[in-house]
Formats: C-alpha cells, structure tokens, sequence
C-alpha cells in the first residue's frame, strides 16, 4: 500500500468498478469509486486520498440502493444500520468491530431553559466505545484496511483517535501502532497502552509526529494509517451522525445544528448526510442552518467567517480544547461553504468560556463533556447571545466526547461546596438540609 | 420521609394495593407491594427497605401482565424497553432521565480464543451514560424518589454511584447531595463536582460517610439515598443487565454467567430477571450456572463459598478494586445459595490478577474495564484454570466500569513500547514495522 497514487484511473469520468484491483466483490458495499472533491476526477477504490490531477480530497462516490425507513430500523443498535450508506461491506456486523454510534438524542429540557432556546436537543457521543465519535470514523477505516489487506492499523495522535484506534485493533486483532508525542500526560498514554503493544512515543511536538506518520505511510507497504490513506473511508464514518439525529428526531431534519470544528470533516459529513437523507426520500426536503465551534485559541475558520473572506490562515493553536486544536484545518473551506449556504455562522469562545460550557452542560443535562463539548456547548451560547441561532426553532447540538479524558479542564472551577466532620450536627449546622 | 417503617402494612400476607399512602395510580407500574425476603411479610409500597417483623431486605413484589418480545423490542434502546417489568410508571420516558442501558453485547472471539472457551461474550456495561452500570440502578431509584415526592436525591459513594446520582439528578432537576470522603483523589471528586452544586467532603473514611448518610435518612424529610431508603426500587434496575443479556443473545438464557460481587445485590438481580423471563414465558428454561467474582483483598462471599459455610465473615477491604470493597456484603448470603444452587461458584484473585484481567480484556476486545472488570475478567481466567467452568458451554462475563476512572490500577504496567526520535530511519532503527 503506498500513500502517493500510483494508478491512474481507466477514466476521467467513470471510476473503474469494484474489485478491479483485486478487491473482492462487494467489499465497499455501494461506493463505486474515489471522486475529486475539487475537480471531480475519478479514480478506482484504493487506499488512495488525494487526486492525482489536482491533489484535491477524495471523496468516496456511490450508486444508492433503494432502502426504505423500515430497512435501516431493523438493522443493529450501531452505525451499521446504515450499512448500505457507508463503504463497507453487507456483512460488516461478522468482522469484530466496536459496535460503535446509535448513541443517545437526549432533549435538552434544562439546558433549552437556561439558554431561551424552546426546542433543544443533544446528541451525546460520550457513550461510544471508546468514549468519543472517532470510534464511528475508525469503524470505517477498520473495514478498508481489511479489505485492502493491510498488516498494520495506524495513527498519530494525541488522543480520542488513539484510543479508537488501539482499541478497534485489539478488537479485530490486527496489529496497531499509535504514535504519540513522547511529553503527553501519563493518563493519557495509557488510555491508548492498555489496548496496544505498540505505543510509539516520538520525541516531538504532534506536528512533528503527524508528518512522521505521513512518511511512513508513503514508504511502508501494508501500514493504514485511518486518518492518512484511508481517509476517504474514515471520514464517511461521521455520516452516522446525520444519519442518526434523522432518524431519532422520527426521520426529520433539524431546523438548526451547532458541530465543532477542528479539521471540519464532521460538519461536512453531517451536512452530507442530510442531503443523502433527503434524496434518498428518507426525509423531506427542508431548509436548516448549519452551525461550527472552534475555540479562541484555534479559531481559524471561525476567523475567516467573520471576515467575509473564503481563504483559511493557518494558525498556531493555542487552546485547551485540545481535540479541536488543529491549526490548518483540511475542510475549513468547505465549513465556510455549508455554514454561509445554509444560513447559519461560525463562532468562538473563549477558554474560559469552553470551561463554563463543560459545567453547564454537566448540571443541566448531566452530560460530562470534553473540552471539545465544551467549546460546542459554550458557542451555542454565545450564538443565541448573539442574535445569530433563532431560539424558536429546533436545535441540536452535538457533543463528541467525554469529560473524563480532560478532567483537568475543569479540576480548578468545580469541587467540594461543604467539608463537614461526619456527624448529623455538623450536616445541620452545615446548612446543606 | 423516614428510614424508618412506621406504618406497618394492614395485613402479613397481602401488600396494600399501590395508591395506599397518596401515591398516583401506576406510579409503580405493576409493583403491587414490598415483601420481605425473608419471612415473605407483606408492606405497602413507600420508602422502606426494611422488614417490620425481622428486619429483612424488603423486596418489589409484582403482578406481571402478559407481556411478549415483539412489544419488548418495540420499546426504546434502553432500560425502558422493560418498564413494564421494573417498579416504574408506563409514562417514566417522559420524564428527564439519562435513558441508559441497551449496551452492547459482545462476542469476544480474542479472550475466548486466549482462555480456551468456545463461545464467550462480554456484557459491556462501560458505555452507560456515566459509564457504569450504576446509571440502571439510579434511574429505577430516581423514579422511585420523584413518586415519593422527595425533594432531596442522595448518596453516600466514592466513585460510580456519586456519578450516576449526581448526574441523574442534574437531568431531572431534582437537588442531589453526594457525600464523600474527604481524602478522595481531586479526578474522582471532579467527576462528580462537575454535575452537582452540592458535593459534601466528609472528614472520615467511606464507613463514616456511609454511616452519616443512613442517620441522615433517618433524620431528614424527604430525602431520597438511592442505596438506603429507596433501595428496593433502586436494586431492581440491575435486573435490566438480565433481560438484556436474553435478548441480546436472541431470547435465550447463557449456560454460565460471572458476575463481580460486591454488595451482591446485582448477582441476585441477574438471576431474578432469568427467572421473570422464564416465568414469563418470554425464554425457555434450562440450567444455568451463576459465578461470583471478587478481589482477594475482600473476599468475604469467596471465603465463605470455599470453606463450605452459610454465613459471611465481614472483612476488612484492602484491595483496588474499590468499587467492590464492601466489606459485609447485604446480600451475600443470597449469593452463596444462587452461586451453589446453580452449580456454579465464588472465587476470588489478587490485586495484580486484578491489573492484568484489564490488560487482558483491552488487548483482545478493546474494552477498558475498571478494577472491577479486570476482577471479574481475572476471575474468569483463574475459574478454567481450575477447572470450575465448562469452557464449552455458552458463558457470558458482564464489564460494569470504566478504566478512565480507576487509571491509576494500569498506570504502572503499560506505556510507551518505543521512544523515538521523530524521524522515519529512526522509525526504521527501532525495527518497529
């Protein structure tokens, strides 16, 4: 397997079927082919993620079955329901796997309340497997490395993704190797260790350890690093996530949806997904306003937003919202271009404010957040301070990850309100009854 | 409220119909009373948890309608699919809660190959709301207090249930007050500080805490301690891990089932809820065996199996796996009749059987159990090993916690395999593809 394309296409226009290259039949379900998102170029299914002619992103391209409601009900509690919409194959459910996503739309009572919004709703990613929506992401990129019969699951990462990663590996028992930065907490290094033999600590910032990860994968045959050379397939995976807040809303689209930005590849997949619900006919076709998050201190989305401008400048990210902190994000154009279309912003908050976000969302909902959350939960906020989310329409917000994986975001700001002796007196004269 | 019995029921055979003491019709869906699990003395439906004649455990007494697996499966992808089987109102998905259960029922083909059994799966209780199974039991506790009328939602807890309850009640909107130990360790406190404004420091260890809590329950008006005085209601939700597991193995009870034991309680729900279901007839009936799983250093429930006895010798815990530290397990009597009856057994392992038990579930499932999975994983092994399971017969092993919250039991024995420089020949140097 190697990073760099090496075989052109039969034809510009038509990507050559399935199982040309030695894959068997069926193994991508659907998918037909690799598509440019920027020039439309086709190019056969490969572990293939940058066009030869304009090196702009793959895109995975389908013939759609007809399906029907009822289908994708009967299907598992997990994003393989959707099977028939992702590139994968029909026996998906056989190989071992997470099981990930069919995660809770919970109603926000409390949390609508405290923000004046009537209608909102969460979609909480927490409870996936391994406690973040990469688990739906590495689902996929599983099922291509597999099919592509490669020897090694890879990735560079400083968390959620390789948690995912070690995890699915273990659990499909196929070998894995995660990078990591030699200097990441302890806690996290064993969030990933326990699942894996081969942690990698590389003496070097995350930059450093992703553009190792993308040499290694130009050179060595067999290695699928999920967010490298199976990304087309991986980033399909964040499908599910429109799929389902679709479907558990009772097969309708939500009128507004607020999803945080750090690459953009889950706003656009969501966005994605939606379109597909609606010419599929599974939903009816309606306006929404598409939302992104991005914190303060790695905002350059949110920045070109509000500059009126299409170009991305890269930044240095400086933030505690950590899953969020990439600086060059590689869809951040295409965020722009579904937040101005659909009507809806790009927004930023403070760190602070991110912290603020985690705790609102814990005593409202009882839903502990990352940082990430955080950042999601605090810009809703601050949109509907703002005038820019119209608080009589039904909204959701979507929360990829778990608070116990950056406790310390919130270690200084919430604690023990009383410490008493352990008597009934002193609970009285504590006031706490 | 009162921890107390003050009323006695109007008769010793028959439970006063629900409604009795102001409580709306179907408040408690088809409870129909409290019965003692000893002397089978019948007591209205209230918060009460202890028997007026002999002081035992008062349990839920019912009268199941006809109920069939097509309108189980009907329900939602949660605990409520069974309310009709659980002391809960018909209409108890309406009211905010955090909709747990439904977990995900994995065939574990790896640790099965590794411990030499042919059909093993985990029941992977990690992926509930706060990542315990604790959020079954608190959901059934929490509907139980809201028909009480309590103002109050409370524990007395140093992990799981401070988050189960303090989160619950953030969602419902009712006040929670979770007392701890003063000396517990900043993340644990945080887990649950973040979710409620009322967290009590409690200058004594777990039994001064917990020994607070019940003469606050004796004290206070309307509180609700979800282990104390709404206990019977709360222990059922464990049943829920029951039903789930016939379901999910396609309406059938396992041949072998291992259960971690601290207060006991779950284990005897477990095999309660087979029994309802056979009862019912929704499974057929066969033997099953039920096993008990504890952590060497409190053992108490193993020693007593081993040496042949009936009653329990109370220990002192010294062990890690902290949530299954009770050292005078309520029901341990129960579980020695159930483990014994069904032919199966208690055992018991070390602090470092422990540790490795959660190695060992990470690396052949990509589950993170906590130190009470790793017991039970570890128990799992050392019961083939000694030839007191049949590893050809269908076993299902249940996870009931997070690793993220017991880091600490894994931090020393995995880590980084290689440190780098960031470089791909250093890459190659350390012979790592």
């Amino acid at each position: 397997m190697s990073a760099v394309i090496t075989e052109q296409s039969q034809s510009d226009t038509t990507p050559v079927p399935e199982g040309a290259t030695g894959i068997r039949e069926g193994a991508f379900g659907h998918a037909t082919g690799l598509s440019c998102r920027e020039c439309g170029h086709g190019v056969e299914l490969g572990p293939f993620y940058a066009c030869p002619e304009c090196f702009g992103p793959l895109e995975i391209a389908y013939d759609f079955p007809a399906i029907t409601r009822e289908e994708i009900e009967a299907g598992p509690a997990n994003i393989w329901r959707y099977k028939a919409l992702l590139p994968v194959p029909t026996d998906i459910e056989q190989s071992p796997n997470m099981e990930p996503g069919f995660t809770r739309l919970l109603k926000a009572h409390n949390l609508g309340r405290e923000l004046g919004i009537d209608n909102l709703w969460v979609k909480d990613d927490s409870t996936n497997p391994t406690n973040s929506f990469k688990d739906r992401v590495v689902a996929c990129a599983l099922s291509a490395a597999t099919e592509f019969g490669s020897k090694v699951f890879a990735c560079p990462s400083t968390g959620n993704l390789a948690n995912a990663v070690a995890a699915a590996g273990a659990r499909a028992g196929i070998k894995t190797v995660v990078f990591i930065p030699s200097n990441l907490e302890t806690p996290k290094q064993v969030n990933s260790a326990v699942f894996t033999e081969s942690l990698v600590a590389v003496n070097g910032n995350y930059d450093d350890v992703n553009k190792l990860a993308s040499e290694i994968a130009g050179e060595e045959e067999g290695w699928a690093f999920v967010n490298v050379n199976v990304r087309p397939y991986y980033a399909e995976g964040s499908k599910t996530l429109g799929y389902e807040i679709a479907e558990q809303l009772g097969w309708r689209l939500p009128d507004q949806v607020v999803i945080p930005v750090a690459s953009g590849s889950q706003l656009t997949k969501v966005h994605k997904a939606f379109q597909e619900l609606v010419k599929l006919g599974l939903v009816e076709d309606k306006p929404y306003k598409v939302f992104g998050a991005q914190a303060g201190g790695c905002s350059p989305v949110s920045a070109a937003y509000k500059a009126g401008v299409d170009a991305i400048r890269p930044v240095k990210p400086d933030t505690i919202a950590k899953s969020l902190a990439i600086g060059n994000p590689a869809d951040g154009i295409y965020v722009l271009d579904i937040c101005r279309e659909t009507g809806g912003a790009v927004e930023d908050i403070t760190d602070d404010e991110v912290r603020e976000g985690i705790v609102l969302l814990a005593r409202t909902e009882g839903i502990f957040t990352e940082t990430a959350g955080g950042t999601t939960v605090g810009v809703l906020k601050k949109l509907v301070e703002t005038g820019q989310l119209d608080t009589t329409l039904e909204t959701v917000v979507i929360n990829t990850g778990h608070g116990l994986k950056t406790l310390d975001a919130v270690s200084g700001i919430v604690g023990p309100t009383a410490t008493i002796e352990p008597s009934y007196a002193a609970f009285v004269a504590a006031g706490i009854a």
